[in-house]
């Protein structure tokens, strides 16, 4: 599901309550119709269009009533800053994601605190797919699992606040610089805006100029005035179609 | 601004899309209505809405016409899943914020690659508020400052590349923790939900009952059984009004 089509979705407060409200327990039409103080039409219909999107998908109980569920797991970020504007959606990234694969960020979920008392091998990042195995008959092992499940959910959540943070810290960073790149071109007020971008298409893997042009929706003869500025000044290089910032 | 005003807004295609021609360039209402293929009337309404909201602003030019501009920094973070709506909004952190001061998650920003030739003492996370400093009048100290400033935006997108990869890995995590504690919990399929909830409630930080209940969207009734069950069995523990997880 791409960003608008969400954004479309989430637009509106009812169909937001409806989400709040499944992630809660899964619902009936009526008791959501109650819930909101809306009728059940004006539901169905909401319900409708996020059954579409396949945000949220129904079963039938014993009885042959209809209940409805939320189907997805899904993450959407919104950036607006006075040089960018930015949507994106994604689906959540698989667990067995390998976190130290990156460059500039790394992340110690387990072994944080020292009274854990993890004797299955527990092994942070990796470690959640296989958590709920161990859930067995004996009522000691639920126990113990449900705690283990506990502090993993309590860590997750700090982990979670602290991304977001540190989100919002990059997200203020980037701005600053931009505005530095702007000062530093000097070219007319708009265009430094572009080298800007410019200078940021590339910051994530080498591009041609339709590409990046598509990138900074601009016209590619612009892009290409700015690559061709960049370049003289070494802050970017060329071989053959592709340009990339220098080392 | 919250985020329920923030999706209403921005969950208008042309709304959308006015921003993103305004994150490149600072408009007047007739580039925008010829852009959009969108009557100005129109135009100025939504210019209206997003002003109201003070996400954009406008200026006057020498020749008296009105141009708009974004007027503010901020993000917005949805996430859905099965167990989970969640939609916040946030203005950038303070490009001072102490990334340091993490308890999970460490930045490495700078010094990561061994040619940075900054000789100004510029000191990774804390260093972009005054890296255009240094922007001078002799064009290589200005070819200088917009290599740095090139290679730290270069740097910054992919950190935040990296951050939103690590974050949609936690939500994945996230949701699988839930099922287990609702199977662990087996305690009928929808409180198991309720319990997961409230344990994600004290997962940052001590709360009373009022709030967890705010929190999870729960009577407050159902909010102090889940709570005596999971004291019961050691989760969860009180201290006056306060209820916190157990070491």
């Amino acid at each position: 599901m791409d960003s608008a089509e969400l954004l479309d979705l989430l637009g509106n407060a009812n169909r937001r309550r409806i989400l709040r409200l499944l992630a809660h327990k899964p619902c009936y039409v009526t008791e959501i119709s109650e819930y909101l103080g809306v009728s059940p039409k004006a539901v169905i219909d909401h319900l409708g269009k996020l059954d579409d999107a396949g945000l949220v998908e129904s079963r039938t109980d014993d009885r042959r009533r209809k209940y409805f569920s939320i189907a997805r797991n899904l993450r959407l970020e919104v950036q607006v800053s006075p040089h960018e504007f930015g949507a994106k959606s994604a689906y959540p990234a698989n667990p067995g994601f390998d976190v130290s694969s990156c460059r500039y960020v790394s992340i110690e979920v387990d072994g944080a605190d020292g009274d854990s008392t993890d004797g299955d091998g527990t092994d942070g990042a990796t470690s959640v797919d296989d958590a709920g195995d161990d859930a067995g008959e004996d009522v000691d092992a639920d126990t113990e699992a449900l705690k283990r499940h506990a502090r993993e959910l309590e860590r997750l959540k700090q982990l979670e606040n602290e991304l977001s943070l540190a989100q919002r810290w990059v997200q203020g960073s980037l701005s600053e610089v931009r505005e530095n790149i702007d000062e530093a071109v000097e070219d007319g007020t708009d265009d430094g805006r572009l080298y800007a971008a410019v200078i940021g298409a590339l910051a994530t893997g080498d591009r041609d100029v339709r590409t990046i042009s598509r990138d900074v929706e601009a016209h590619p003869e612009f892009v290409e005035e700015a690559l061709e500025w960049l370049a003289s000044e070494g802050i970017v290089e060329q071989s053959g179609e592709t340009w990339r910032l220098c080392d």
